[in-house]
């Protein structure tokens, strides 16, 4: 695995739902690229013992941390902390890509 | 402390030495904002027990991990495993913005 890894090259979506691209993993992370066709989503999940971090590169994004559900475009990250439901809704016209880091890896 | 942040809005520089802007903080992970004028550095360090992601939001980098020295821009992503030497500069001309991710905080 090399340690450097462009995001576009990295970002496939699928027709069928939202495609996570792995970039980097190690025992104490991963970092994916999340890619949302417009209507895709990330239902509602948490995850006990675990911090994620979301950040918007390209497109809009429905983000949802616990109660608090916002739209937010490129240059915004979001904070999952653990045992927090988290949810991510691509509300279109574009083409949504998260990078998504996880510690540790669940 | 809010679960969302704009690096924008969080991008501060200084004349001395790079800024760190930090977004979030928990026991498992921070997530900063490192911001470089021209010919500011990073200088070499490396993490027991931590990983590092840094991600290009905008300028040039020129990213060292170990013995792999590259000049990367905006979309590219680079892994600083624990234990492995790593430094930035910022080769110019433009102001250099990094997203960087540590797992967990030192």
């Amino acid at each position: 695995m090399s340690n450097f890894a462009d995001v576009h090259a990295n970002s496939r979506f699928a027709a069928d739902k939202m495609k996570k691209n792995n970039l980097f993993t190690t025992e104490r992370l991963f970092c994916d690229v999340y890619c949302f066709e417009p209507g895709q989503v990330q239902t509602p999940h948490s995850h006990d013992g675990s911090d994620k971090v979301y950040y918007v590169i390209a497109g809009t994004a429905r983000i949802s941390i616990g109660v608090d559900e916002r739209e937010v475009g490129a240059g915004v990250a979001a904070l999952a902390p653990s045992g927090v439901a988290h949810a991510v809704t691509n509300p279109g016209p574009e083409r949504l890509t998260l990078l998504v880091l996880m510690a540790p890896k669940p």
